[in-house]
């Protein structure tokens, strides 16, 4: 059971070429990725920040765009989690729109505390739903 | 009867001051007024664009900002048509956090055709369209 | 002597129109801000930010586009302080390709404590400086 | 002799954490390639795009963000030309602040016709420009 979240291409998006300017999927991907801790992981990016002062900064990323997207689509953010270390999480993203492949992303987090500005292993209660998840993914 | 269009503050939205930097509410009110031509005037942004080579040009923006916003919160852009020319519309855009007045946007946009680059009265099938909403926040 | 920004319009600004998608526009309008902080006020946004713990977002935006901008322009921001207050700030930016004017804007700015999220008064130091734009501005 | 483009740390480039949000690197990647067509290919991204309808598309991106960035610092984006195939370019771009890394990407670029929407070989009078920037840089 892979987690879902669903984004609409909007103008915001779209480059002079008619197509995603690529920059745009990444704030797509990190809403995703949001929704993903939101929902499967079960702590809000409003909650990770604003309360616990916890980031996930992205430290290594590898993209191959398949096939461009345009302007109305709607892309379906698989994510799945694929590894877990002590303080980083590797995560991998299928972008689809239907059946059509649009990007696959490989995105490594890792758990930063931010008034330290260092990272930190992932927090006790959070540890085990990031694992569960890594778990389901296999 | 007003069109509303929900939409979460995501990361990207937010400054290093922890509120929304303004240039992505207009991003935010760009993607209600996709919302708002797809479901109220009944013509995505994608067939106008893509297919008819039609768009509509911010040409002025008047916007008081009342309270800041913060990730995570839900914003409730509520869109009326205040009032109709030839080839523009005068959109008014309430923006609430619940029941918190967030800010306020006059906008007008003008009828573009796109590879002449010059505004253009409203197609005909559009027209009464837009008139209707506007009879609407009446 | 008005102070002038100039940006290059990027790809990254550019709508599938082929013009300056208008969000993008108040993104380079607040580099322009910087740059005038840094430069005709003489305090970075870097030092208010981090070291003093002090913002200046926008509560009031007036803006008319006149003509489209493409990519690869160049456009000058010139930026002048019409009006000063205990802790607001009126900006004028009209903004130009040659002699050609693109939009102009109308901006009020207001002096905020980051950490109280809340306005106070100009500071000692920057008060007569903003002051004395406003006296060059008129 | 590689070529660099520096850029500065817009606030809009920095999150809630106070630090370079990712896909704005992108962005500031985009402008540092369009930085390199015009100065060290020698055409400009406006030529390519609206006069020749030639575009270049993003298709493989690999990035290790080492030390993150803050509001004010300028960077140096050194880009240098890996490797030239028929129709596609791999780049290599260092990003640094100072003596300090603060990521390195790989991107690979693929000649584009805007009107067919397929990959096209490099034009003739571009190869040659573009394989010496590939010999450059070994």
């Amino acid at each position: 059971m892979t987690f879902v979240s669903t984004q609409q291409v909007r103008f915001a998006h779209v480059d002079p070429a008619g197509i995603v300017f690529y920059p745009r999927y990444f704030e797509m991907l990190n809403a995703a990725v949001e929704d993903y801790f939101e929902t499967a992981i079960g702590v809000s990016f409003a909650e990770m920040h604003r309360a616990r002062r916890l980031g996930v900064p992205t430290v290594k990323l590898e993209v191959d765009f398949r096939t461009p997207s345009r302007l109305g689509e709607r892309l379906d953010f698989a994510l799945a989690v694929d590894q877990v270390g002590r303080s980083s999480a590797h995560l991998r993203c299928t972008v689809r729109c239907g059946e059509v492949e649009r990007f696959v992303a490989r995105v490594v987090l890792v758990c930063m505390d931010l008034d330290a500005s260092a990272s930190v292993p992932w927090p006790e209660d959070l540890r085990p739903r990031v694992d569960a998840q890594a778990r389901v993914a296999t």
